[in-house]
């Protein structure tokens, strides 16, 4: 998802939060330095600092406040990141190797950690009790997330209900707090942001899905790992899940481990698309959407309504 | 440590701390519930708790606001624990088995995730915003401290510096805030929340250097894990420092590693013994414990000086 006409309209605001991200994760420890840049290098969509941004413009807009809620909600996601690389024992993200690959677990939870930090030392910068609070509820949520989705690894017969569960504390969220904690920055009032926050965690749910549907769709070119990587790693996603409504295509799901050759996932990854799992799974991605726009026709006039529109359309249609 | 004599003048008020950490670390993940009961059951002196009441006794004492402090203070200090272990790859802790030893790496790190975004939220019901920055930046020196202490290890050719600002990040920051911000909960001026860190700091200092003598001059059992382990695991502490400047055990030193025999740790920490060491340890701690001292006689009266004067003796004599 490139947001080109963003980075035109936006562009000098979202570079000084790209400056700021490189200063932030700067150490005098060169490992953690290090470390730290390289999951940079792997660059990312940048799409929380982008919601705050654009949810802030709902309000008084001061880049000097709202830089703040942004740079402690992506220092946040990007150490979810490096510990989820842990947990899921990953080799590689967005085509790049991970910290956990390059030097090891401990490292990572390390590195992880003093990302965390630093997203800590942004929020002191924000003056609004009310934001901190929404801050750290969502990380604790987020973390709770993080164990819950263990539990949940190759645990063939959970429910639907249990993987929107999931994927709000990963995904949803945090990005519904971006739209709720940019609002707040820009002081706007409670209606205001409350929708905002219902709206960031629709597109969240969809992105997330989009996402999910992805990892079975897309090449391993674009995805900068093997297809079907989450399934072998035992993160049974939407698609899987209505698949294995066939009983026969759930008995050789349940026969999935890291074991599984390529061959075999391939097979399986077939099997899951002719199944028309993928198209229900877009289906309900939709419906989020749908969710998220009408929320969007129930907001005052504001610039960043173009935006957030082209935002929710663009994850509906991404391929990568 | 057994502080007795404070139980009896706070027994309420640490009872109250106690009953609080043990609703701050429920969960309804059983899993990560488990974990942290886990660490709660192996107890822990409650030091920083204990510093954060005594130190708001110089201003307003309301039990109600200084809890907050005292709670996220020590669940930052759990949760650096459960990551330290991971870190350290430990099987016990004060003669419980570890997190990462009865489940794995992965928990551990997100239990110590779990239990540090607790204490984010505690730290929101904390309206002064000078005590948020200075949590933070605690939180930040910890982590880059973790991240050091990594790279010290087996570095046989470190200096008392490396050590010393090793065991600031370790123990004396979060010791030196914990005064700090008992005193600015309780509202005194900046005189008095000042001189408090740096008794803090010079008590926090003092204490783990002792912790530090212990591991070579105490024994098994009241250790709850072998003598020498610190050593045995990379962690070269003062008694360590001094014991190498014979040039003699310092190559006896430099062979020490994982596979060490327990017989061999019993004839290096007998080495260590004999080489003065442990007095020259033991007369460090002296004075830092005598520089702690000495500030509480800058602080105006108030019946917390007392025990912590007491605290400070306590730390000089301690023997496990």
């Amino acid at each position: 998802m490139k947001l080109t006409w963003l980075y035109r309209n936006y562009k000098s605001d979202l570079d000084l939060i790209e400056r700021e991200l490189e200063k932030a994760v700067s150490s005098n420890s060169e490992l953690v330095h290090n470390a730290s840049l390289q999951l940079l290098k792997a660059g990312g969509k940048r799409i929380r600092p982008v919601f705050v941004l654009l949810s802030a413009k709902f309000g008084e807009y001061r880049i000097d406040t709202v830089k703040n809620v942004a740079l402690a909600l992506e220092l946040i996601h990007m150490a979810s990141l490096v510990h989820d690389d842990v947990i899921d024992d990953a080799n590689m993200r967005r085509g790049l190797p991970t910290i956990n690959y390059i030097w090891d677990d401990r490292v990572a939870m390390y590195t992880g950690d003093f990302i965390l930090a630093r997203s800590l030392e942004y929020m002191t910068n924000i003056s609004d009790p009310l934001a901190h609070k929404k801050l750290s509820k969502a990380i604790v949520e987020v973390c709770i997330g993080e164990i819950e989705q263990i539990k949940d690894k190759y645990r063939f017969d959970q429910t639907l209900r249990d993987y929107f569960r999931r994927i709000k504390r990963k995904t949803a969220l945090l990005i519904a707090v971006s739209c709720e904690l940019g609002a707040i920055a820009g002081r706007t009032d409670a209606y205001i942001y409350r929708r905002l926050y219902r709206f960031g965690y629709f597109i969240g749910m969809a992105f997330q899905i989009t996402d999910d549907i992805l990892d079975f769709t897309a090449t391993e070119e674009e995805l900068g790992k093997p297809a079907g990587e989450d399934l072998r790693q035992g993160n049974i996603t939407l698609p899987a899940l209505y698949a294995m409504r066939d009983s026969r295509i759930k008995a050789k799901l349940e026969k999935v481990n890291l074991q599984t050759e390529k061959e075999e996932m391939t097979r399986i990854i077939d099997l899951i698309k002719e199944s028309g799992a993928i198209e229900q799974s877009h289906q309900l991605s939709r419906r989020y959407l749908d969710k998220a726009l009408a929320i969007l026709d129930e907001l005052p006039e504001s610039k960043a309504k173009r935006p957030l529109k082209e935002i929710a359309n663009y994850i509906g249609k991404r391929r990568y």
